[in-house]
C-alpha cells in the first residue's frame, strides 16, 4: 500500500510533516510576479508563470526537509485552464524531485461519478483497451458525504494501484462542528461514526508499516477529539491541517500520533510559503525562508514525539 | 438572484428538468470515435475531440427542450488536461445556446480554500487590479460538511454576481443514508441538521421567483425524506438526482416540487444521453434519441405536478 512509501519518506527525512503548496498570487515575491507579467502578461497565464516559479523554487528549497507536498487543487483551479496546467507541471516537478504527492481535492460523489475521480488521480482511464494516467498522484483527499459506495471506488484504486487516501473526519476550521459534531442518538458524535467507517474501510489494506491506504483528515485545532480519533482509527494515518497559521502548535499535534511516533503528517501552508514576509527576510529570499521555517517545523515537531 | 434565472428558463420551456452531461467514452457511438482516434489519435486527446463531437449533437437536438444542463465534473477530469479544456468549451457553448449551467463539482473546504472554489467558478480571480472569470457558470454543487464558514464564500459570490448554488442534503445512492441519516439526540436526521442550515444560509437572497441562491440536491430515490426537506427548506430550489437510470420515477420526484408546481430541476444523465442504446434506434441517431427522451421526461414530469 502507498501508505508505505510515505511512512518511508517520513522515515527517510525524520519529518512527518507536508508542505501545502495553495499558491495565491499575493504571496508571490513581487520581483517574480513582474518578471512572468512582463513576458506573459498582466493575466491569468501570468499569474501562473509566476506561481510556477515561486512553487518551483519553494519545491527546490524544500524537497530534502520535507517528505511530501500537498498542493490544494482551488488554489489552482482559481486560475481556470492555466491553473490546471500550472497544477499538472508542479505535480511533474515535485515527483521527479522525489516528494511524496498528496493532491488536496475533497471529491466526492456517488459510486459510478467517484469512480471517475478516483481514476483522474489514483487510477487508469481506459481508451479502447489502453490505459492512461490523466493526473496521477500518490494520494488524494476523500470527503466520505456519500458514505461507502462512494468511497469505495477510490480504495479500490488504492489496492490495485497502490496510492492512499485521507478522508475527511473531523476538520479543522470553526464551524466544523455543526454537522461534524452532531451528537447522535447513541451518544456519540457524527466524526466518531465517520470514524468508525474509515476504520471498517483501512481493514485489509495494511501494508509493511501496518498502516493502511485509507487515512483521515484530523484538524489540529481540536486537540481531544483528536486523542478520541486516534484511538477509533488505531491503523489509519493522519493528515493534519491547522498547524501553524490556523492556531494549532505542536502540543496540539501531538494527539494525532501514536506512540511509536508514527502515524501523522502535519501540514503548513501558509507559514512555510510566506516565511519570507515575517522576520528580516527579503523577497529575494522566500525559499530559504520557507526552507529555514520547514526545518523549524521539524524540529518543533520531533521536539514532543 | 441567479435562480431567478433558472426559473425563468423553466418557465419558457415548460420543463421542469436538466439533461446531465456526463460523457463516458463508452456512451459516444462508434463512429464518432473513430473518426475522431483518426484525427487525433487513440488516447486522450481523441477520446475528448470524440466526447466534443457528441456533446455538441446532444445541446444542438436539447437546447430547445431543456432549461439547463448539468456537466458532471469527474467525467471530464477523467480525461486530464484534455479533459478539463472539453469541459470549458462544453460549458462555452452551452451557454451560447442560451442553456443554464450547473456545474456538478460538489466542492468543498474550509473558508479561505471555498474562497478559491468560489472563484473559479462562480466569482472572479483578481490579478493586479483586474478581474477575470477562470471557468464561470450559473451554479455549482456544494457539499456542506465543513459547515457554514465553507459554504458563506460562495453564498457570498451568489449574491455578488447572481449567481447560485445547490448544497447536498440527501444524496440519492444506496449509502447515502450511513452518514446523511444519522438520528441525532433531538431525534432528527442530520439532513435535517443540514436542510435547517440551508434555509438559514438561504435567508435574504430570495429573488423575484420568491426562491433563494441556496438550492438543495434531494435524490429521487427517497421520496419520504423529500417530503420533509421540502417543508423544511420552502424557499429552496431542489436539484434532483436520481430519475430514471437510478430507479425515481415522476411520482418519487414529486414530493420535492412545491404546489406552485416549481422548486425542483430533475436531472437525468444517462437516461437522455444513452436513450439511443434503447429501441430501434441506429447510433448516428443518438441526438435524435436523446432530444425523444428528453420530451419524454418533460411529458412525465408535467404530468404529476
Amino acid at each position: 500500500m502507498s501508505v508505505d512509501l510515505l511512512v518511508r519518506k517520513i522515515k527517510e527525512k525524520g519529518n512527518p510533516s507536508v508542505a501545502g503548496l495553495d499558491p495565491k498570487i499575493d504571496y508571490v515575491p513581487r520581483f517574480i510576479r513582474d518578471e512572468a507579467y512582463e513576458r506573459y502578461g498582466k493575466n491569468l497565464k501570468g499569474a501562473c508563470e509566476a506561481i510556477w516559479l515561486y512553487n518551483k523554487g519553494l519545491i527546490d528549497a524544500l524537497y530534502d526537509v520535507v517528505p511530501a507536498v500537498k498542493p490544494q487543487s482551488a488554489f489552482y483551479e482559481m486560475y481556470g485552464l492555466d491553473g490546471e496546467e500550472l497544477l499538472h507541471r508542479t505535480i511533474a516537478y515535485a515527483k521527479e524531485k522525489g516528494l511524496y504527492i498528496i493532491l488536496d481535492v475533497k471529491r466526492n460523489d456517488i459510486g459510478t461519478t467517484a469512480e471517475a475521480y478516483s481514476r483522474a488521480y489514483l487510477g487508469r482511464t481506459e481508451i479502447e483497451g489502453e490505459e492512461y494516467e490523466p493526473c496521477g498522484v500518490d494520494c488524494i483527499t476523500v470527503n466520505p458525504f456519500p458514505g461507502t459506495d462512494g468511497v469505495k471506488p477510490f480504495i479500490q484504486d488504492c489496492v490495485k494501484y497502490d496510492k492512499a487516501i485521507f478522508t475527511l473526519a473531523k476538520m479543522s476550521n470553526p464551524s466544523s462542528g455543526e454537522f461534524q459534531d452532531i451528537v447522535t442518538e447513541n451518544g456519540a458524535r457524527v466524526y466518531e461514526a465517520i470514524a468508525e467507517k474509515i476504520n471498517e474501510w483501512n481493514k485489509g489494506t495494511e501494508g509493511e508499516s501496518g498502516y493502511g491506504a485509507v487515512g483521515a483528515v484530523v484538524g489540529a485545532t481540536y486537540p481531544e477529539q483528536a486523542k478520541t480519533l486516534r484511538e477509533l482509527m488505531p491503523k489509519s494515518y493522519f493528515l493534519v491541517p491547522g498547524y501553524g497559521a490556523q492556531g494549532g502548535g505542536a502540543a496540539g499535534v501531538k494527539p494525532c500520533f501514536n506512540s511509536d511516533g508514527l502515524g501523522a503528517i502535519v501540514n503548513s501552508s501558509r507559514g512555510i510559503m510566506c516565511a519570507y514576509m515575517k522576520g528580516d527576510w527579503k523577497e529575494e529570499e522566500f525559499a530559504e525562508a520557507a526552507r529555514s521555517e520547514a526545518i523549524r517545523m521539524k524540529e518543533d515537531l520531533t521536539s514532543v514525539l
